[in-house]
């Protein structure tokens, strides 16, 4: 099994301090499910009237841990709610087999927590394709809940890595009408053992008070920005899961429409989700995509995501070229609305193109300075029209194939 | 500028020996256009009397030249025609200065071909966005036309590589009504040279005598099966071209209802289209993508086109891992539809998942002494309905990095 030891370039210096979210605790521990000598278990329980919502892989494999969380994630179940996630196994693709497990695991979890069954979800990252020992999980469910506490998110961050290089937290305090609501949540992925896809499983807690529909809106809305705005290498997760739990224990209460709480969540989302490609495989450069003035907003995705996907412009970057050719290529590409001669492309404030050709005011070894940064900005305008939208992705290098290519399962 | 001096592994032993097409000459020069001390230009003049078809790359971003042949292309004009390329700048995205070098070397062909311009078609590959040095390709008209000959299409083919590793040619002879019909052509596709793309250029001649309408519709057709059929790195180049000329000189009638004909063409066009995977950058195995079961022929190619780019397929067999895994993951993302319990996976004859798990029967040394083959095929059975559709591609390796990361332009 192959192990990447180096902590990414693009790594925080350190997990960040979370606040405590009164209402949700948490703990984990070390089950052996496939590592050894660390924690791979974690479960979240949150307080009765906490409300949930939460975005899944729209893969058509998705996994019977995934099936299982979009067939309760509508409930409005006041009892409160439990989430257990274990890494080392991603229970994918293991037939019937695999719902048994998470039905055996998620009654486990409610006699254990004295939750509703349909009130408990779970996620499983890691290899797929195998049986998931699900006895490993159970057999440590009285110590997790024995050792629940407010204090030990970091813990949980720690316990869902797979080959994440780090940890990843993030939070962020709102004051809404003087009073005080915080949000935080941990995040895994872009790591990866072969022969594993890069799981992205996200959770976030918040103590405000709103309804689950409200939730639900708004975790939608900011996924599309966020989460649905990165891409490593365009491969997505039979088990992308982001779970987002409010407790409603600071009494505060906040809607969709609430702007200060919507920009707070919407920080902690994007900070997770920076975090998420900056661990990407053999990452050395941070990539924002930005497109403007294009004709529709879908065309804008569609023309930044054919952008930071494309292999062409981002081993270009990994090779600090300043190669505008290769962006003219995604563009032209994407099937999206484009005229040749209207586009300007900038890496960071450096004009590059106009016109339908290179700049005039180009200089090659302005492109080349700008390239040796390690946080990189492509901005395309189209010039067709007002809309916009902005992606993010990192280079693809020989990390990347040494990480996939050069290890057997 | 990056030079990959090595020839692919994937390459045919030699040259193959194509026929002379009664109608068509070329000749191939040194013109200097980027290159020095090898031909870069290429002219092939056609009979009175021969229709051409063509098809394009879709790229919004396309190119002066390929702008000009589509302009072109419908002309029932029955002069005759000429096909002049040049390889080492690609006349892409160089604004208005790109039309006029196009119309300036068309005239020229013009005039010394006495053939009319519009039915003078140019091509150009290589580096983007840099004025084409057009003068270098006029100077050197009059000695192609002096130099035309039935016999030098495997000069043409040479003239017209960039960074490819091999020339590529293909040939089939059939025989309608008790009379011999020809078809030779050549190729230049997937290597590179940094800031390029990996243009594919395409041109195949025939004897055969048929009207434009029919040789297009066949042509079209074809195209989808072979060329369309294929991908290196999912990225599509603003210059794509494919030419096919029918001088009629056999005075063989045929139509695109001949199954004869329409089998001889197609296996001139998939062998050309292999050859341009077999010298896709950086690939060690040829793979066949084979999708059956599907619930429709676009289903089937969505999901083809799905397993075919993704990368983490591409490096699994790079590192010869059988990594059934990663093909569920690409059916899943691939937003067509599947059904995780239907489907079942081969490497080539070793079964290796069915009704949503491994198979019983599977044995992981069995996928793995198979994925130590040159040439793998990757069959998915979706379990769903009748259609099926098959692409080719490439590994992704530390040489497509290499060659496209790690020089700068």
């Amino acid at each position: 099994m192959a192990k990447i030891e180096q902590v990414s370039p693009l790594a925080p210096e350190r997990f960040p301090d979370l606040p405590a979210i009164k209402g949700a605790s948490f703990s984990a521990v070390e089950a052996g499910v496939k590592y050894s000598g660390r924690k791979d278990v974690m479960l979240a329980v949150l307080q009765p009237g906490s409300v949930v919502a939460g975005v899944f892989t729209k893969s058509a494999t998705r996994s019977a841990a995934v099936l299982d969380c979009q067939a309760k994630i509508d409930s409005d179940d006041p009892a409160g709610a439990a989430i257990l996630v274990n890494a080392g196994n991603a229970n994918a693709f293991t037939g019937s087999n695999g719902e048994s497990s998470v039905r055996a695991v998620a009654q486990a979890v409610s006699a254990c927590t004295r939750l509703p069954e349909n009130r408990v979800f779970t996620s499983s990252t890691g290899v797929i394709g195998e049986p998931l020992p699900h006895d490993r999980i159970t057999a440590k469910l009285d110590n997790l809940r024995d050792n629940l506490s407010e204090t030990c998110m970091e813990d949980a961050a720690e316990a869902i890595r797979t080959t994440d290089t780090f940890a990843k937290g993030a939070s962020k305090s709102v004051t809404i009408r003087g009073r005080t609501v915080k949000i935080a949540g941990i995040a895994k992925g872009s790591g990866m053992i072969a022969p594993n896809m890069a799981t992205m499983l996200v959770y976030i807690f918040t103590d405000a008070k709103l309804s689950r529909e409200e939730l639900q809106t708004l975790v939608s809305d900011l996924n599309e920005v966020t989460f649905n705005a990165i891409t490593v290498d365009s491969d997505t997760s039979t088990s992308d899961t982001l779970l987002v739990a409010a407790t409603g224990a600071s009494q505060v209460e906040v809607s969709s429409a609430s702007e200060d709480f919507r920009t707070a969540l919407h920080d902690v989302m994007r900070d997770l989700a920076h975090q998420v490609v900056r661990d990407g495989e053999g990452a050395t450069k941070f990539v924002e995509v930005k497109v403007t003035g294009a004709a529709s907003k879908s065309d804008a995705r569609i023309h930044a995501s054919a952008i930071a996907n494309s292999p062409l412009v981002k081993t270009a970057i990994a090779g600090e070229d300043p190669n505008w050719g290769r962006v003219v290529v995604a563009i032209g590409k994407s099937g999206a609305a484009a005229d040749r001669d209207l586009l300007s492309i900038r890496f960071g404030d450096v004009l590059v193109a106009q016109n339908g050709w290179v700049a005039p005011s180009y200089k090659e070894e302005d492109g080349a300075a700008y390239m040796k940064r390690q946080n990189i900005v492509v901005h395309v305008d189209l010039g067709l029209g007002n809309a916009e939208d902005t992606m993010w992705t990192c280079d693809l290098t020989h990390g990347y194939i040494t990480i996939n290519a050069d290890y057997r399962s």
